[in-house]
């Protein structure tokens, strides 16, 4: 039966396949006593058997789809499954304890997986890591229950989850993943922010996708409107294939903006920039016409890792963004890390707010050490490129004047050692904080300039957690509140003579754009994917008439109002 | 060897007192194999057996000083550890499984704890907890270990702990415990709330106090300055001891003000009153001449309780406090639960940042049924004296109109049912949300009245959770942005006509009301230990000179700054 569930629209575009259903089964069950262990022991036997085809059949195809490099993954975890050092103890707990297989294998499985854990030495801490997933392999035969293997796709799919990890989604084949669809999540949430830099289209927050969706059911998702169809008629089918028909004729449309400025009607210039994670991200910068890099999220560098990044290892990747880039402007944002993004090396203390705890410049300014390194890095490549530096969480002139401090130091150092370090390194704020905001006027006879990151203002502003599903309605972009906030950052920049960027989702944003154009911003930073968009709908705007309509929203008193007026006013022009 | 420890004073007054350290005792254990199981058995035996005595010393202790209703608690447990439905399977389990006495006790207890735990018989889940405590105090024995016993306390003391939840506080005899000191914690904590609400001297967040006092180490808790001294000299507690006769001097002097104006020495008259949690507070805010309540805390009405509380039992606290004020202005918080504080009853979702998440008004609005028994209880309560009643965590206006229409249907609906119900009902919200104190200029155009809650405001201001330690030194009532929302609220409100009072801890705060006299706020409320003083300071001051000091540090740039200017023109003044 065709039916449709309402979500948040993620990632604009159209996709129609069949579904696969990326869902972690339920591992659990009971401790119970076996009377013939002999049966017992021959059904765990016929686990790890079909385990071991099951992986086999997995790295065959790994071999042929993604190369030997990824195929490892597997190979190793065929070996622990041939591992008499784990095999034989299972079964003799079997026999001795008179017990249920699954029991023997987690309690054996628990054991080992402690002890590599503990040891220091990376080889064996991984070995713990194969057997945990080993385990999970085993424990689903006996249990009779399925574990997707994404890597065995091979067909045009589109994935339905919870919820997408960034290792989730680089387990995914970009080849066959047309679309996703999740229960959870919100526009700038992690899946939701991936799913717009592969430019696949997505819907998040769907709520039900998981529990309404089968494996195979022909599924359409809308990544324009938030619409997900399940098992849609044929006329519903042909009538989206008309849509993604149109949605790609405008993309070309697009397209031939790439090398155009960005400037309004009535000639008023803008910067369209990306925001970026990792120097892969360079190929959609520049073939989506950006400008520069608005937001460079260093954060990428200190994950999947087991320690730290060198100094090297950082001033490598930020010297292939600056040159990348070819003079064009780079604001990096140092580390924002902490709150919900931890790292393995870098133990902190369980909070019971991460989002309102010791994170990103809290950090950085008590671990000078991780700070001292980063920063070297940026000042060493700044040589190479138009670099910006940009301190993250500023909610007090102390902290920048702390972090601005430490920064000269280090180019001092670096002067005296001889090391050629650019002159010309503009350093500012991100703007997320409302206390920053209001004291904008303050910080800007100090920065050079602004970045208003609007996801955690907004959510401050608002005190509600963006990724809390039961209070999303509260993330409100077009709150007058917010809105006077923005201005009063732009004003204050502008009034010192400095620049005020943007680098939240709001940037990028549809009906945000005409009022942020009026308010005056100088810099819209937004997922790669969405500049020549954003720069189409400038080229059609009058700024002075977004004047008139910023001034006119900021005397609304709600979001809702904001957003139909603005709505209003696109329909009549 | 004498010690100072450095906190944050949470309650005013000086104690000297032996400690008495309130603290979980460490109750892990490994499982091991036994092979004499007959000496285990026994070794079980005398645990239970030392618990009996010790059981049955602390029931006679609180039979004498507490009564037969706290000594009942008591003899439930003694019941508990005659019980050989308990007692006979743990001993088995020594017998048949060859296991150590800690192991088997947890095991079979815990199973009964669920047991009980799952059932729907009110009667029975006591049981659970009964068991949960004698499992405690027996573990405690079996691993040599000390459990706390403050209702044994019967001298006078300094109480240890690493923090104090509201059912410790209730545990101690206020006649012997004469101070304490917290490991964790800051102004805004519960302990400090409490410390204040008792009057007793307290310093909070001294990171080691657990860790550097040992029971009967003599302790100075200095609430007045934050320091803690740890077997100070002779000469140090005779310096205490002056200290503390000069600080009661004083108090006398200010209980000298009870019945007088709170009135500034140039003429300005403003509103000194009270936060209060429950009925019994309003012996305090009487005695310490509160001219009303600020803030009535419905929440703890909610708390210790297995269901909802009924509209007719809030009806009756609604309409105690209420007469109790004789005509004096009552201004009542609508449920703020969620966050960090629970309910039992009412099961809400795990969130990642509680502070953002769902609750207050949020909860109220989506839990009707909860909120309209409330507003009737209110409603029908409002003939009995002058009622304000005040929306908590409003972020936005139609939160606002949403509440004050259920307010106004309920209002009709019991008018149309024949009840009294005052036609001079104002209707306020608490301004603790930054977007909400930058749209006070909208608001003020329909709400009756603000009270700023600096408590919550300043957290989502800084975006640094007030409870974490780490991030302390971001709770900053001084910083220029927060003064500035303050100036912005209250001058949205006297456009309008309308009254700005606070009720947060700043209201009450000696740097902190200078600012806000000249700011013109209306109505201060504070815990009603602070009012005298308050009521003093602010008879000492003239306004204007307050006007032009508060536009002065509205122009600083930080926190620090500020605090610096307000106590050198107090200095001089």
């Amino acid at each position: 039966m065709s039916t449709i569930l309402k979500g948040i629209a993620a990632s604009n575009g159209i996709a129609i396949a069949k579904a696969y259903r990326l869902v972690e089964p339920d591992l659990s069950f009971e401790k119970t006593t076996v009377q013939n262990t002999a049966d017992e022991i021959n059904r765990f036997k016929a686990a790890v058997s079909e385990s071991k085809s099951e992986l086999q059949a997995i790295r065959e195809h790994a071999l042929q789809a993604l190369g030997p490099d990824k195929a490892a993954i597997f190979d190793a975890h065929l070996l622990v499954l041939d591992d008499p050092e784990l095999l034989t103890p299972i079964q003799d707990k079997i026999r001795d304890d008179q017990i249920n297989a699954e029991y023997a294998l987690k309690e054996i499985a628990d054991m080992f997986v402690t002890m590599f854990e503990q040891m220091d030495n990376e080889y064996m801490r991984e070995r713990a890591a194969d057997i945990r997933d080993v385990t999970k392999r085993i424990l689903a035969h006996l249990l009779n229950v399925e574990i997707p293997n994404p890597s065995m796709i091979s067909e045009e799919v589109i994935v339905i989850a919870d919820d997408l990890t960034p290792s989730d989604t680089a387990q995914l084949n970009r080849q066959y993943v047309k679309g996703f669809a999740t229960n959870v999540g919100g526009r700038t949430s992690h899946s939701a922010i991936m799913a717009r830099s592969l430019e696949i289209p997505a819907v998040v927050g769907t709520k039900t996708a998981i529990q309404d969706i089968q494996n195979g059911d022909l599924v359409i998702v809308d990544g324009n409107s938030g619409d997900v169809h399940v098992n849609p008629t044929p006329e519903i089918v042909d009538e989206y294939k008309q849509k993604q028909e149109q949605y790609e004729q405008q993309k070309a449309e697009w397209a031939k903006l790439v090398n155009e400025k960005s400037v309004s009607k009535d000639g008023h210039h803008v910067e369209l920039v990306a925001n970026i994670g990792t120097p892969n991200d360079l190929e959609g910068v520049i073939k989506n016409g950006g400008e520069g890099v608005g937001l460079y999220r260093t954060e990428f560098l200190y994950m999947g890792r087991d320690e730290l990044p060198s100094e090297e290892m950082q001033f490598e990747a930020y010297k292939a963004v600056l040159e990348g880039l070819n003079g064009k402007p780079v604001v990096v944002r140092t580390l924002d890390i902490g709150g919900d993004k931890k790292l393995p090396y870098l133990p902190l203390p369980e909070e019971m707010n991460p989002f309102l705890g010791f994170r990103a410049i809290r950090l950085c300014l008590d671990r000078q050490d991780i700070f001292r390194t980063q920063l070297r890095a940026l000042l060493r490549a700044s040589a190479h490129g138009n670099l910006k530096i940009m301190f993250p969480m500023i909610s007090n002139l102390d902290e920048f004047r702390q972090a601005k401090a430490i920064l000269l130091e280090e180019k001092e150092k670096l002067v005296q050692e001889g090391v050629q370090v650019s002159d010309n390194i503009e350093v500012g704020i991100m703007v997320e904080i409302p206390s920053t905001a209001v004291m904008a006027d303050v910080f800007a006879k100090e920065v050079d300039f602004f970045s208003v990151g609007t996801n955690d203002l907004i959510q401050y502003t608002m005190a509600a957690d963006r990724m809390n599903e039961r209070i999303s309605y509260l993330y409100q972009p077009y709150n007058p509140a917010i809105l006077r906030l923005v201005k009063r950052v732009i004003d204050a920049a502008h009034k010192e003579g400095k620049w005020a960027g943007m680098c939240g989702e709001m940037a990028g944003d549809e009906i945000a754009i005409p009022i942020l154009l009026g308010l005056g911003l100088d810099e819209f930073s937004m997922s790669a994917s969405s500049i020549l968009r954003a720069r189409a709908q400038i080229r059609g705007l009058n700024k002075s008439d977004m004047e008139k309509l910023a001034e006119e929203v900021l005397n609304l008193s709600t979001n809702e109002e904001v957003k139909e007026h603005v709505k209003k006013v696109l329909s009549n022009s």
